[in-house]
């Protein structure tokens, strides 16, 4: 039996590993594990202490557990540390991969990272070791590969060429299992695949749900295929998303979750998603219309939520916006209204949003895009207040295009919402294009700056406008404030804010 | 001339080392630099880009700079990687150190962490190399240290300690020079120092603020300590809490600072601080009582104002709280009164200080203390709204211990804000002790448990409540969401919440 990268406490672990008892902890857990292992063995992802008295606390290791003890013990030689991995903090590395003799064959182990240095990966180079190609020349009979790599567009081909080539590399059959759930931002996918010594897909594992199969090595047709394995990557996008927003929910200990609902397309998404995640009976979508909303955005939510079958409730800000301006009223007289004008009615919705979160103990669910938090077009402590951000790595384009995909058999997201220009609605006649470029140019454009690191001159050399170029990088680097205070979101890139994006607030350098 | 570490692009530069461009910018604008440089050489602390193909994509370098070119560069052997630290991250390690030839001496280069390999230094055990080791076989003249080592209680001895232990291993004077300045929640003291071969130290710099001085390495005696190298503890609390707002704020490009004043400790001890920081003429308190607030409360948060001479308002909350409670009536009906009716309360004050921020261009600062914080005894898009955490790394009894010390020679600090028992004032006759431990107690086990990683059992053997401990342990556990969406607080100890501490939400190990 094989499991995934540090099965036994979660991938990552984080500082949980500085806790003082945590890594013995684990082991201790790991062997009573091993205690109730019979005939058939397994090999566990877990944590051993580093004893030696020099180098980095603790490793990354797998234990191979047979007749009710860890007979063995691997541990991984390539740390990823980059985007949203830290294990340089943690571990010290293997100086060389582990075989693993058993009934008379000769198994290798490679942990995650350790099968990721073939070319096509841009990170393999980061590395002095190459762990494949080390296990090529050790005569192997199988090589077994315990995985703990989060999911994220594009990513699912390049995995099946690594497990397909380590096998030509060294060969041999490959099996390679991955760990399947939601941890805070990363969403783990699971299908795990097993591929012949001829880098044949020998069989292609669940994806976003826990499977456990036999596999036949020795098979000399493709055994078995979850119908998941392969699908398109719209669904993969939506199968990430309920997990996370599932997986958020329950291990935090939710049942129910809570969303305002705008009658905008972000709202409407985040609703079908949770009502995917938690069922309909746990989702309240509520309406909160200012005197500037228009009669589209009631109509389109009360639809949404009719749709969805969800409970929908109706609460006007004007009050708590008016009481606002009226006790402002003396400190701002004599100025016009503005953002701070704005920013009240943002404010009052999530004041309102998170006082019935608190008094029924929903999660409040935050709706903004990508592209809105990248370019700081929302309000911190306003549409910004929630404990999960469901779609915070989704483009506002991919947010379009994944709401027809929901859309497609019957209409679930009023067709509404999705044709017409959309609105923060915090003045009359407001559209998201006066403030910021259309769409499709502003997330090509922050697709190059904040995912692929370009310059402005890059950018403009690709052929974007230099002023509207100037203007979505000050808006990037200038919000950089209200994204370090922003809820976890759920990450789909390859590169999404949060814990994988690291920049100072107050550095002023400019590309 | 000696600059500190990364001195051409601040430390850390975080991610913006991955941008395509930077480290290639940072390379250019340091060969500006050395043009510029005459007959007097410099060694400047930059980056440099790991052109090999393998290994991490920038080194930790520092320029010898002279007669317009660098002439030579020297490379970071010990990369540190943990609490703030993710130096793995971005760089390579130098397989040694560097030694540079000039005018007949031999000048033996470290980068900061280089020599923090002593054995009163836990992490050194983490590096299987000793630069200081290495370099004492070199027959140095002078060593050099390039530093940016962030300030923290109980670091000043040790830093001086391996200063000296340096110069006496190598047999040569050593000048180590260090950062000044905040970089977010960092506070960089300064506070160079220079040893001569016996380890006596000849300059003691100034902490926390900017110097450039002279030293004569062939002194028999000391030539040079500015008044604050050695200043006691609670001087250098203040002094680095004032830099850290001052820098950030001016970094941020704002001149002016806005907080709530509740009449309690932490709002006043901020004020005085941020007074410091922006001057009284910069500083707004807004007192925002709500028909709980007492009177005492209203007094000094009155009083305050009028001894820093800072611009002051009240503004109550009654008419937010009460339209929020009307609104909300219809949906609340038949519930007893209970944290979602204090929180609105909370939150009501953060609207609007974020409408008065949002409108004068201030920067809000967080009150809360690290002991709220650590048991989530704050409310999130309430009193945690702001743009900068001040107090975030202090604990409560620190809190009095800084308050009464900057009363030491006047009354700034109203005394009844000293004396009285703490209150959140969020229900009637409520105090801090209703739900929390004494301050004495809590900051004694949030120690033990957020720094220390110690286990209940661990605390619970050193004499604490086995109740009081589980408590305790169960609210720090339970509240790492409301940290993940804190402002960013100023780094005072070994361990802050942010950036140096990485504890995810959905765990569920209890030690």
């Amino acid at each position: 039996m094989l499991f995934p990268e540090l099965a036994v406490c979660g991938y990552p672990p984080r500082d949980l590993l500085f806790k003082k008892r945590f890594v013995a902890d684990v082991e201790r857990v790991t062997a009573e594990i091993a205690r109730e292992i019979g005939e058939v063995p397994a090999l566990i992802g877990f944590t051993t202490a580093n004893k030696n008295g020099q180098g980095r606390p603790a490793y990354n290791s797998a234990a191979f557990c047979h007749r009710g003890a860890i007979v063995q013990v691997a541990r991984k030689c390539l740390l990823p540390t980059y985007d949203v991995f830290d294990e340089d903090r943690y571990f010290e590395p293997a100086t060389e991969p582990t075989v693993l003799e058993f009934a008379g064959r000769r198994i290798g182990v490679t942990i995650c990272e350790d099968i990721w240095t073939h070319t096509l990966v841009s990170t393999g180079c980061r590395y002095h070791l190459d762990p494949v190609k080390w296990h090529a020349t050790a005569k192997l009979d199988l090589m077994l590969n315990l995985s703990a790599s989060p999911w994220q567009l594009s990513k699912n081909s390049v995995r099946r060429t690594l497990v397909i080539d380590a096998a030509k590399t060294c060969g041999c059959p490959v099996a390679y299992c991955n760990s399947v759930g939601g941890n805070d931002e990363l969403l783990f996918e699971g299908r795990s695949v097993v591929a012949d010594a001829a880098g044949n897909v020998l069989a292609g594992f669940a994806a976003f749900r826990e499977e456990l199969r036999v596999v036949d090595l020795a098979a000399r047709e493709p055994s078995y295929f979850h119908s998941s394995y392969e699908q398109e990557e719209l669904a993969d996008v939506y199968d990430a998303l309920v997990l996370g927003v599932r997986d958020y929910a329950h291990k935090t200990g939710f049942k129910k979750a809570l969303l305002g609902l705008s009658g905008g397309i972000d709202s409407a998404l985040v609703a079908a998603i949770a009502v995917e995640a938690l069922g309909a009976k746990n989702v309240t979508g509520i309406s909160l219309p200012s005197i500037i909303s228009s009669q589209h955005s009631k109509d389109d939510a009360a639809a949404l939520a009719r749709n969805l079958g969800i409970d929908y409730h109706t609460l006007s800000i004007a009050d708590v916006v008016a009481a606002a301006d009226k006790t402002l009223a003396p400190l701002f007289a004599g100025t016009p209204a503005g953002v701070a004008e704005e920013n009240i009615q943002a404010r009052a919705r999530g004041l309102l949003l998170m006082a019935i979160s608190n008094k029924f103990g929903s999660l409040l669910l935050t709706t903004g895009n990508k592209s809105e938090l990248a370019v700081g077009y929302c309000t911190l402590y306003g549409d910004m207040c929630g404990g999960l951000a469901v779609i915070s790595d989704v483009y506002k384009t991919q947010v379009y295009a994944l709401s027809r995909w929901i859309n497609r058999e019957r209409e679930i997201i009023p067709q509404n919402t999705i044709d017409k220009a959309p609105s923060a609605e915090l003045r009359p006649d407001q559209t998201d294009q006066d403030s910021l470029p259309p769409y499709d140019l502003l997330d090509a454009i922050l697709k190059g700056y904040v995912e692929g690191g370009l310059s402005r001159a890059d950018l403009v050399a690709q052929g974007f406008s230099r002023d509207v170029v100037n203007d979505v990088v000050r808006k990037v680097d200038l919000n950089e404030y209200k994204r370090k205070q922003a809820a976890p979101g759920l990450k789909i890139t390859s590169l999404a804010f949060g814990t994988g994006r690291r920049i100072p607030i107050v550095q002023k350098y400019v590309s």
